[in-house]
Formats: C-alpha cells, sequence, structure tokens
C-alpha cells in the first residue's frame, strides 16, 4: 500500500526558505509571485494488509518522526 | 491563484533522506515499512489572471529554479 504525505507549516509560521524562493524567483522576474510556502512530500510504502491499521499507524509515525506536531500541519492520503 | 507543486526524485535515483527516515522508522518499531520517498511540496500564490499564462509560467519556474529536471520529476495542480 502507498501513503502520500504532505507537511506543511501551521498558518502564521514564519517559512524562512518560502521566502527565500520567492525572492529568487521575483529575481528571476516572476513579480506576479505573491508567496510561496515549502512544505515536505513523503511517499511510504507499507506492507500492511489493512486500511485502518495503515491509517493508525502513519499517524504515529507522523506524530513520532515525519511531523512536528508542534509548528506542522499534516495529511495523507492512501493508495491500494 | 494557488498552485501546489510536488517535486520528486526520479524513478532509481538514489534517495539518502528517504533511506535515513526508512531506517528510523524501523528502529521505532515501524518494520512493515518497505521503502521510503521524499520530496517537496510548494505552495505558490500567484497573481496572474489566467490559467493558460500561469500554466507556462509555472513550468519554467520549475525548470528554471524549483526542480532540477535531471534528476527530479515535478507536477503541479492549479487552485483557483
Amino acid at each position: 500500500m502507498r501513503i502520500k504525505i504532505y507537511v506543511t507549516l501551521k498558518e502564521g509560521i514564519l517559512d524562512p526558505q518560502g521566502k527565500a524562493v520567492q525572492h529568487s524567483l521575483h529575481t528571476l522576474g516572476y513579480t506576479s509571485v505573491k508567496d510561496v510556502r515549502i512544505g515536505k512530500y513523503i511517499e511510504i510504502d507499507i506492507g500492511d494488509p489493512s486500511k485502518e491499521a495503515v491509517e493508525a499507524r502513519i499517524k504515529e509515525m507522523c506524530h513520532k518522526l515525519l511531523a512536528n506536531p508542534i509548528i506542522e500541519d499534516y495529511r495523507y492520503e492512501i493508495e491500494r
């Protein structure tokens, strides 16, 4: 089973990497860019049989390792 | 207009960050994890009026700055 996880900074948390990319895009002439936010995109292949078991495990993994729940949000999609 | 861009390493390119996360997940007891690949997730707010203009611009930005087309693939979604 393949899981796609998107980890993003919470609203209101400063994103210096996004600001740097925005600045570079402006320098390249893309001045219509108003805001850039950068997050992580994680694909996991997991051998668990049931969707319910996988869902519980993914939440645990995000809380323990993949995301920092204090400053980051995450969402995920499960593909068969 | 909001654009979501997903940048991933091409198939076959070694992903040391993914391997490190996989190892950590195994250490935490999630031994059913078979593979982890890590990419970037980028959200851009852009002020261009037409979807066509934005699409051309996004492709340019990805090639020039956001992705390395030699080792990375990208895909994007445009939201109104």
